[in-house]
């Protein structure tokens, strides 16, 4: 079989130098087989790499074919921000506990993805948000998220209140410790801690969970992922956005955060046998058949 | 603007005498702009009605342009059954409290009606499940659920397992009271009531969720509606399926019930102002703007 | 030590007649030991026993010093129904997994007991309920529960209406498929499935617990086990009462179910390193320390 | 009838000018029926007053045989935690929505009062929670709180893990938003918005609820208030501790919670008709009787 992906960064794990003896042996075991190996700056300064060509991480994504992530569901969502603009698809080896997004499995990397580069693999499109914080009017902040976009009350603990509105519809007012709008990505993270559902990835949906709302009537609602949510903080001692919980800004009462599908996709490469309900089982200790 | 609706069905609510007097104040006012008026068989036996063309609601379903509902949404979920093979849309009248798929008021039913049939209306395909259950290897039974199918324990009160596959993997077994398998339509129904997420009607998507499962990892999740879903009945002293809590079926241990979507989706049409949130807040006691 | 409990009942899990030589075998330490042992009817009948002296257990409730059951929590609670109004104590040996109740395993069975015996146990008393159903205005039935009486939907798969009445003061009205009301004991069985919180047996607590209810704003209460329960049935097709989930019992619309403690306790024996905590981790598979 | 309350205290809402009128009006009907009236030094600044004796709320904690607290919840809970140490009885005039804790009706203040004071009162006796923040093994903290202590995550968003002790046996660890102790006037505060249970004013219980726990069995868990519960904190970028939402302290990894049942409670006078449930029906927005 001919060479899929001719380009290929390896990313390592955020600030982990130890990760380096790995990205190493795998930049070798590529270029024997003829692919052309990068990696990031951050993860060259890391683990002391000297041996494999550099590359900021935004470059990378725009020239490479493939990103092989070598970390875990937090590295993959910190990676997937950056190539939400561009077409690279990923591949997430797990360092430690398989993750739902870090499947393959470090102990057998090599083969495993010695099958999925010869086309053996299952290819899954995410859907991201692109967020939006207006202040007074005009854009303050832009982000992406893979997993969630969070408002939420900050250090002082008071409850926060904000509108949602859809399409320009109201919703609801609501009286909080958060909001969570996630993607089904995100549904089975900090969503599902708040009481969300779990969301198939395949599903083209929002869902947002109040956190701690000052209601008994407050329910996680899904929505079309064609629609545009907005959030207006209305009362607030002190509130802020998180996105995929990794990256964070203030808000101001007034503040609105809008937040859309963004225009492209994540791809997801899986290992061939790869099934996310045996994934969901594994990670959310589902009762094995009786 | 032209007839867009030549033959339009009157449906009173079921085993209603006094729904009567309004379905023919609604026959009058129908014919007098020209439209053919049918009743079914059900109605005018009901109302005493002898002055509207009558005959079973099946037949009525393969040559009516439209359905009108006089009833609530209990008649509108056993009529949208019925309806599952055939094109023809629906208009749900309530006669009391506004309902979820019963939202034109009988207050404003003749005004409301005259603009609708005009044209000012807001169209909706809404998705059913078609339902089989198979007893040794052979189909025991079909049905179309427009809100949910659900497996559940009987009178002795024990609980009962089953295994959930989709698209032919392994979900889970679980020992519960019942299983909740609902469309968009039925997730403000008995789904929400078993601690389900509330899914926007356009999505493409049914939710499981499980009723008073003996564990405490159970979760609901939502899936693609072009997925199938197979309950497997592995243990009872007595369980059954519910079709939107209104046709029962007995079922046995071995009895696999299938879901899918089916083929053929139910089109509502609501009045041009039908804003889907304000019925939520509505119905669900949301706290309105602070 | 002397010996503290001269007469000792062993009685055996329900229709089973593999328990038979672990009876017997038990038998055999006691009488070894000094101890009076008797076996139910019930026990001797399935597990053809010749050689221990039988009654029926209501009669040996009134005489045994001491219950020693072989099953699991489900036999327990039956044994605890009997013995309501009796103060001998008991303790419970499991054949299978270990139960809230039945803590002392069959592995380990002879040495622990002999320690038990010897006055190295742990005596905990739990509050049972006491219930009636009142039809017309007269008593119609009476029953003791455990774990929890509970009112709910049978058949028909349709959701009831009751109101609740604490202390003769108006709660709520429900529709819903039933209510839960549990002891503490009970906390961690249905209710727990209902989603009520877990109630550490030495509360003096009944939690009442909704399932399904109609309505966004129901949760769980907790209240003092000297209230006065009353539930009035005021809607429903087909209800049923259901004590510790063995004992049932049809009801009728206008029947009352009224609950209060039962004036006896239960008096359990654990092993001497009985920690209630260590049970709860290991029953609901609560991450143990990270 | 003798005057049961010679010297009552006035305490208005905090830094709310606007009580001042509702104070004044209060003294002047009091001292006309010959109590001795007080008013704290922050209510007299705040609204201007001078014709009441002032004294810091401290001392009159000591010397009054009541305090009548102009405000709302929040200024009952703020009350109750510096009367802690003291006998006095407090009664809570609403001056918006009824509340929990302030149940006389500002409209109806002067006659509902006359009759209390005149001996017509429900009294009821509270628990509240002593709290000690321990780091390295010796006192940095003492808190009193009347609903809740809350260990939580801080600004950064980041979940914390703590562990959990009750009287010295090892329950849990968790990773968590946080975690909610309250006692049963707190249970329908911050607690019930984490999905804990209402617990009855009369429960000798403190109830354990997580925040948004990284765990899917995690449940609400209900103990006794003789218990000493222990939270320690494992791990945090940025952890708090909150006492009644009110007063706040940092926490580092290490530090350790104590919290036991204060010595003393707070005694609460409601007027003669007072019905728990009626209130928790009107705040919680629970259905009417059917």
């Amino acid at each position: 079989m001919e060479n899929n992906f001719k380009s290929i960064a390896l990313i390592g794990k955020y600030n982990s130098a130890s990760v380096g003896n790995d990205v190493q042996r795998l930049a070798e075991f590529l270029a024997e087989r003829g692919h052309q190996v990068w990696t990031t700056l951050h993860t060259a300064d890391n683990c002391q790499i000297r041996s494999i060509k550099t590359a900021p991480l935004v470059d990378l994504a725009s020239r490479m074919d493939l990103a092989i992530v070598l970390g875990g569901d937090g590295t993959m969502l910190n990676v997937a921000r950056v190539l939400a603009n561009h077409p690279v698809p990923m591949i997430g080896v797990n360092l430690g506990r398989l993750g739902f997004l870090a499947d393959v499995s470090l102990d057998t990397m090599l083969p495993t993805l010695d099958e999925m580069l010869a086309g053996q693999y299952v290819a899954e499109d995410r859907i991201m948000l692109e967020c939006h914080i207006e202040r007074r009017g005009e854009l303050f902040d832009t982000a992406y998220a893979f997993n969630d976009a969070v408002v939420s009350k900050g250090n002082t603990g008071r409850l926060i209140e904000f509108e949602v509105y859809i399409d320009d519809k109201f919703v609801y007012s609501q009286r909080a410790d958060g909001l969570v709008l996630a993607t089904p990505t995100g549904s089975t993270a900090y969503a599902l801690s708040a009481g969300g559902p779990i969301m198939h990835p395949t599903l083209e949906a929002f869902v947002l969970t109040p956190v701690c709302a000052h209601t008994l009537s407050a329910r996680p609602i899904a929505v079309n992922s064609r629609s545009e949510i907005e959030i207006n903080l209305i009362h607030a001692d002190d509130a802020r956005a998180h996105f995929d919980g990794q990256r964070h800004q203030g808000m101001l009462v007034g503040d609105r955060l809008v937040v859309r599908r963004a225009k492209n996709t994540i791809r997801l490469l899986h290992p061939a046998d790869h099934n996310y309900y045996d994934t969901l089982r594994e990670k959310l200790h589902w009762g094995e058949k009786l």
